[in-house]
């Protein structure tokens, strides 16, 4: 299995990555509430990416990365370790290229999620979030079947795939953002946006959005040094629990970021209320953290053009339900 | 006032809407799932007008209208009477136009509606869906005020904005399709569609597609002449309720559409949480009849390309809540 080579990704390798993933992935469109923009009283733009394939952009990385596999490696099949969204990243990539997928996931993973990997015919493998190390367990597996591992954030493939959500938003806006707001676990999303954004418009600042408790970007951002979260912290963003950044995404964070925003998980829910009677659209916890970021004034988006990043979409109905009624 | 012409609209009308709307107007994505694929056995292409400028389609057809007013007759203001997303399409596009606004709704629409049509700066006059007459009241304030009616579906410039949809679909689709169906109220949407359709793909059938109780336009085209529902009849479509077809509408209806397809309370609700689960949409009961009737079969789907619009996705939260809950 050949090792990804661990240089950050260019713009180049985005425009290849958007070229790979062009027939297969969605061109998720860049909305706009008049509601939301009075809101904030400026104008914010919501790249719409639970309308990806798989309901989330992890779809894209994972394709960009498979597909650069070497035919007789990528025929014996593909494992990841995932709580969720990489999961069905990875596995409807390998359905797609007709090859073997195990997908590692911790046990309260959203059902929803376990169901739509299986449903793109992986084999999900389960362990325990907090007394197994998943890397361990992917490591393992992928020796012992031959199996190429997908890493979720850490390899220049993935980060170049995300990032053609960034060169999207570049083609698809009208005017230079002031500055764009992503959702950040590992990275991979944000990096990846970051180096599109800024080789289009140098001066836009660019923000990791984090949830509360899983500031470990944010804090990084800071202190020049990856940090880790508190390992018995929690969230009800489950897609953005990874325990530190990248080292790979943080080269590129930290290089290219403006900052950290972070969000508790009340403003969270009424983000997703916001995002589904204004924009008609399900977002998941995780996927709506830069959206709560932008509504309640993490970063001023008064009289400027903030883009936001809405990440995914695959949340349990129960939970959705719940988090509407709240309201 | 000038009367609007009562000659049905032609394919140049809609290319001229189509113009008029482009630059506030959302051309609404052409989407698709893997999932639904394969539920059906052929391919769903859903046309997906939740995410139009007010949550509807109706925003088209109202900015169609209202733009065509004579400038002395436009800045009088307008009237309209609707259930909700009418209400909310003229509302929006008399606030664009600068112009004011009013609009009659039954007192028992959806709070979400009533609460937008105002956000829009409209004046809501509220009345008794069973003792009162919308249509009386409507022209009596157009009268009064000298307000010009914006009817809701039988009038050219009404049809020819809404068959923008059935041009975008034209424009976004990469085959010609066996069949198109859409919901059906009054029939705006559907008979603006159908010349769209008709127009490039003659071999395609157009299907209205209505809630049980409220089957008037396929009973219509069944007895050739227009046919009434029951006063007191019930759906949670609360959007597709006229009491009769348009005559206007049901005149093209008649001439290009291949039928009508009747679907139950039940399966719109399992059609709206469909979309929640697969394509990340908002979808309210009366958006959703079209494809409850693919995935129930109303129309065979397997092995063939079936375009489905979803036309709206404001629905109250708590119904929402509700109707995931059921599942």
């Amino acid at each position: 299995m050949p090792l990804p080579t661990l240089t950050t990704p260019t713009i180049d390798d985005i425009h290849a990555a958007a070229a790979r993933i062009a027939a297969v992935a969605v061109r998720t469109p860049l909305m706009e509430s008049p509601y939301l923009n009075d809101a904030v009283g400026g104008r914010l733009l919501i790249k719409a990416e639970p309308l990806q394939r798989t309901g989330s952009f992890k779809f894209r990385g994972a394709y960009n990365t498979i597909s650069q596999l070497p035919e007789n490696i990528q025929k014996n099949g593909v494992v990841a370790f995932s709580s969720g969204n990489h999961a069905q990243g990875v596995a409807a990539a390998a359905q797609l290229h007709d090859i073997p997928a195990v997908i590692v996931m911790p046990e309260d993973a959203p059902a929803l999620k376990v169901a739509n990997t299986r449903g793109y015919g992986a084999e999900v493998v389960l362990y325990d979030r907090y007394s197994q190390d998943r890397e361990v367990i992917g490591a393992a597996i992928a020796d012992e079947r031959g199996l190429s591992l997908i890493k979720p954030y850490d390899d220049p493939r993935i980060i170049a795939g995300q990032g053609t959500l960034g060169l999207e938003i570049v083609e698809q806006i009208d005017t230079p953002p002031a500055q764009v707001l992503g959702p950040c676990g590992g990275g991979g999303l944000i990096s990846g946006t970051a180096i599109a954004i800024k080789d289009s418009f140098p001066d836009a600042n660019v923000y990791a959005v984090e949830p509360e408790e899983f500031d470990d970007t944010a804090r990084s951002l800071r202190e020049g040094v990856r940090q880790e979260i508190d390992p018995h912290a929690s969230s009800i963003c489950d897609s953005l629990m990874p325990p530190t950044p990248g080292e790979l995404t943080f080269a590129v964070n930290r290089k290219l970021l403006a900052g950290g925003l972070v969000v508790s998980d009340a403003q969270v829910r009424e983000a997703m209320r916001q995002a589904f009677l204004r924009l008609k659209l399900v977002v998941e916890p995780g996927g709506a953290v830069a959206l709560a970021a932008a509504l309640t004034g993490a970063v001023t988006c008064r009289n400027r053009t903030t883009v936001v990043v809405c990440s995914g979409g695959n949340v349990d109905s129960t939970t959705f339900a719940e988090i509407l009624n709240a309201s």
